[in-house]
């Protein structure tokens, strides 16, 4: 088969080498390439503009990130080819590294104790168990039952927001307005982990961030439209929020001006939560395009009407 | 049974609770109370001085602590009492929880990350597998074992060292001077976990930090002399250590014109890694004060000659 790459960020390189020694009867190439118009199937991530109308033969489009919001919110995507996201276990487990790194800087007092080493101050602030702490994952899919499973293992007691009630063990799940209304006032964290949908934009809002208790943390790396970032600045200056962990914002690179850069109570990643990691993306990729060719079903294939 | 308590920094009440709700026929008392001198059993963190003079009756010196050097090291500490450590899971976890924290923190790249937002700066950094990283232990006993555990839950290479080859499922085991020196060029982050001996003191030197890769990082969770701290500055000085992650320290609490306090290599916390939880703590001291009741032999007691 044809496989094109196309990604203005990701560099197809790294890819090919892993692609070439696992498929070698198929032919990769990156966009933009001659006679790319035979295409069967496209490798994206922030694809170049004019790709999907110049690939009349395509019967799959596999995304190499996890996350497919910009691609669905990309007009020129084709809603009649099959769309399937790519679920790397190296990317959750780079994304459980870093929500358990966010909380236990939360829950062990080591942002506080940063602070007090600008100021040469030896204080022990009162230690915590895990299982004094609640955690609140919104989203219970890959990611969130993973890093729910991994928090447990901690003792942490977890709790789960999603759009339908799951079965998660050692997770209670919440699910709908209400449920995230019941959810909220008991988590000493909450963590953003959904999907971007109209759904979800703007979920953690002055009303929501209200809901917390007084001196919880905000974890999010998932989208900065989760987050209203206005209202979570007012609720960080008032000290109702601790603490925020934030990977994504609204407009990225997060502009120099932009209040979060120098707050005290931010901390900020570029973006860098979890990368695809190409190693151990590549089983579900080979096994998608497999698929294609002989016919089958591909895995993680997007609900176009959920949004993800 | 009659059981003291003397500590110069714990304090009884939190404790008392707990204890006298297990064992509602036995007398607990603060020294120094009138009629000391009828202790069985004496529970012990930093005692008070003259405590073991004045306890002619005494049967087990239980330390509310897992490690015993500075008990050890008193002179008025007597050597016909069995002396027991304290063996805490809430103590044990809470450690898991600081070393892992540290061992993302230099992975992740989240040192460079609060360098990075003080400048304003978004770049990301690449992103390395925690299969990609080998942690090395020194000590592999309660703690080691455990977070030995713990960090291959996440994949981390994990090698151990200690006085004498261990078995620890999923950890390379090394033993001796000439198991340190094959050990630690292999270690991209070492984590001291070591009870402090004459043996172990200044372990990390000149000489064994040179053994560790260049840009390695070290943890030091265990005692403060088991580091010497000049060694250590020049490494970190020099770049060969790129970090250090540090909970204990030579005199403590840390002297104000420490050069580490601003060290932008150096994170300090002060001795908080793992503090002893009376919640988690009681059953194994409950269980020693009731074997010493009915003359058994009492659990995790101090081998005088190995000093732990």
């Amino acid at each position: 088969m044809n496989i094109v790459f196309s990604s203005r960020v990701e560099s197809p390189e790294r890819w090919f080498a892993l692609l070439e020694q696992a498929l070698p009867h198929d032919r990769f190439f990156a966009w933009p390439e001659v006679n790319g118009g035979d295409a069967d199937l496209a490798l994206v991530a922030t694809p170049h503009e004019g790709l999907f109308s110049r690939l009349p033969r395509l019967k799959l489009v596999q995304s190499i990130w996890m996350g497919v919001d910009a691609l669905l919110a990309d007009p020129a995507l084709p809603h009649h080819v099959p769309l399937a996201r790519c679920i790397d276990p190296g990317m959750v487990a780079a994304m459980g590294e870093s929500v358990l790194s966010d909380v236990i800087d939360f829950h062990r007092h080591h942002y506080l104790y940063r602070r007090q080493q600008a100021e040469k101050k030896w204080k022990k602030l009162r230690q915590y168990m895990a299982a004094d702490r609640t955690v609140g994952l919104l989203g219970l899919g890959e990611l969130g039952s993973t890093i729910g499973a991994m928090l447990r293992s901690f003792q942490f007691k977890v709790l789960g927001w999603s759009r339908r009630l799951k079965s998660v063990a050692g997770v209670e799940s919440y699910a709908g307005a209400q449920g995230l209304a019941q959810m909220l006032p008991k988590c000493n964290i909450v963590v953003c982990l959904l999907p971007l949908t109209d759904e979800t934009r703007g979920i953690l809002n002055a009303t929501t961030l209200a809901l917390l208790p007084a001196g919880a943390a905000v974890v999010n790396v998932a989208r900065g439209a989760h987050v209203v970032e206005a209202d979570l600045l007012a609720a960080l200056d008032s000290g109702h929020v601790a603490r925020a962990y934030l990977d994504v914002f609204e407009t990225e690179p997060l502009p120099a001006g932009h209040p979060y850069w120098a707050h005290p109570g931010v901390s900020i990643t570029p973006h860098s939560a979890a990368l695809t990691e190409p190693r151990t993306a590549l089983p579900m990729i080979v096994e998608n395009i497999n698929r294609v060719r002989s016919g089958q079903a591909p895995l993680a294939l997007v609900d176009f009407s959920a949004g993800y």
